[in-house]
């Protein structure tokens, strides 16, 4: 067997040394591309940002093992360096393109176990690069970070992104048709998949569900299209969208009520792959749908005159506030969703 | 015994509630204060700043348990969530004032075991805030972050400051003098007490050096004095002087010659607190001064004839690029300090 290099017999420059050559080449393209963002990177005490082109949105995420992900999946999948980087980017960029904001920049701080492999860093170093791109985040770099020592590997990304005038949760107004870009479900289709033993052999769209958990595509430039075409709230879909529209509606002080309908779309093509673990796969896709997270789509609601980007669905409509935040076809839910304290993901490792 | 509220029997909102107002009374003081950087707190996808003033600084530092803190000591002194908001405040706004800036603002992300008392938060925050006003970051705001869970804790902070023009590790020139802001050892000999099993009863100074390393002050005002007094480099000191020097001296292509004799009023104060763990200490004082980190004073150069801020001690020269980095009274030492991988603050926990 190949010895592998650990951190454990690394120094931190050595740790480095898989890290930012990837970085710096990133930051090398987006130069060339045009943008000048970036006027120092990784090295000093601090990155060096030129952020005076608007206002400065920031946000900041950790994806810790075993919370966020497992190594090794039931299903005997696994997780790699590469998708916990393609992951904390999205993640992050979501929230940026959430505020009608076009991603800048990341810092990112990596604490890992002295047995991890130091290959981690340059798959990691690529996951954040090659999400960058395919993302669309064509500014975007990554400017520094921190390296650390720890039982379990935690990631933390902080992002930048920069806005003439941000779209918050709370402009939603009664009357606003509510809209999607990005895809429902799948992320959540994609864990139910990897939680499974005993999988059976998989083909798309069931592959497609895998990869929209682990390396998400969220459609970064609708944010800004939609704060183009007025959208008057928006947030990215992280914790399901019955339980992120409770959160537009409560700032908003409206109720957002959707549209099985409309919903649709979203449902059905995940029947399929329901029916691989469940008896009632049209229950089981309706539930990924409606209370699934981490796809990082866009929710945004606009004015009712307004003319929807074309990444947006309509899939409902702002009321007058009533008891509950959020309804489906007139009747109120409970707002279902991602609690990170009153549950956990993988909740037997987690205790 | 009182019952404890904890993390796993708190929602999500819960323990936010304990967290936030500390921070939004931050915001308050700080607008009334006329500073008008945050324009969106907590609550969103992303926090909204104003960094049009300036060039940008960003810096992430993250604390884990037993790498980077006990919660109990072997001398049996213990850690606090205030201790650690306090910490993780100082070593990220010393990265800022480094880069010769002014801290704006910083976002936390806190990954938590599910026993977590949901008093940490309470004392997290208000150990930032009063980090904050204590080492006269006026200006700075808790922006926003991100709760999870996780089986030990961490903390990341991202800090953000602005600058006219950031003095880099790069500009110091052959004939630069050399100078120190701020406490040198103290943070090391505090760390080498809480270290030390069955502790004698301690007085000041010794206490003094407990409270550096558990609640570090740093001369951040230095770091924009500095610039503007025309420091050709600056670092902070967080590895230790050696380490840190050799730093700027790489970065910089010149070698740096610290002189004991002006080092001298860092190293004799320690001397009676060293007593208390050698019988050579004068020998353990100089190694504290020489190599320990975590005091985060700001090391930087200036030219020949500028004249230093009153925060300032001269502690050495630039001289023509030598073998060795870093020279002590004209004789080469290996760089020593502060490796993450190489080694570990508490070896023996951290395996």
């Amino acid at each position: 067997m190949p010895s592998v290099d650990r951190v454990e017999s690394s120094s931190e420059s050595e740790v480095l040394a898989r890290f930012t050559p990837t970085l710096f080449q990133r930051q090398q393209s987006v130069r060339q591309a045009g943008f000048s963002h970036l006027i120092v990177g990784p090295g000093d005490d601090a990155a060096v940002l030129d952020l005076r082109g608007g206002q400065t949105v920031v946000t900041t995420d950790t994806q810790v093992e075993n919370q966020d992900f497992r190594w090794r999946w039931p299903s005997g999948l696994t997780t790699t360096g590469y998708d916990i980087g393609w992951k904390a980017t999205t993640q992050n960029l979501a929230d940026v393109a959430a505020m009608g904001a076009q991603p800048v920049s990341m810092v990112v701080s990596i604490s890992c176990p002295k047995s991890s492999p130091v290959q981690f860093f340059e798959d990691f170093a690529q996951g954040m690069v090659d999400a960058c791109a395919a993302l669309g985040a064509e500014a975007c770099t990554v400017a520094g970070g921190d390296l650390g020592t720890s039982t379990e590997l935690s990631v933390t990304v902080t992002a930048l992104g920069l806005t003439p005038q941000p779209v918050l949760r709370s402009g939603a107004h009664a009357g606003d048709q509510v809209a999607i870009a990005g895809a429902l479900g799948t992320a959540a289709a994609g864990l139910a998949l990897l939680e499974t033993e005993q999988l059976p052999d998989l083909e798309e769209p069931a592959l497609a569900c895998i990869a929209a958990q682990q390396r998400p595509q969220s459609p970064l430039k609708a944010g800004e299209k939609a704060r183009l075409a007025g959208a008057t709230a928006m947030l990215d879909v992280s914790d399901g969208p019955l339980k992120d529209a409770s959160r537009i509606a409560d700032a908003s002080g409206i109720t957002i009520d959707f549209e099985t309908e409309s919903l649709r779309r979203f449902i059905t093509p995940l029947e399929n792959t329901a029916s691989l673990l469940s008896n009632s796969p049209e229950h089981l896709a309706l539930e990924w749908v409606l209370t699934g997270g981490e796809n990082h789509g866009l929710l945004a609601t606009f004015p009712a005159d307004a003319e929807l980007p074309t990444e947006f669905t309509r899939i409902g409509t702002c009321r007058e506030k009533l008891d509950s935040a959020v309804t489906v076809d007139g009747v109120s839910v409970e707002s279902k969703g991602w609690d990170h304290f009153g549950q956990s993901m993988v909740e037997d490792l987690a205790d």
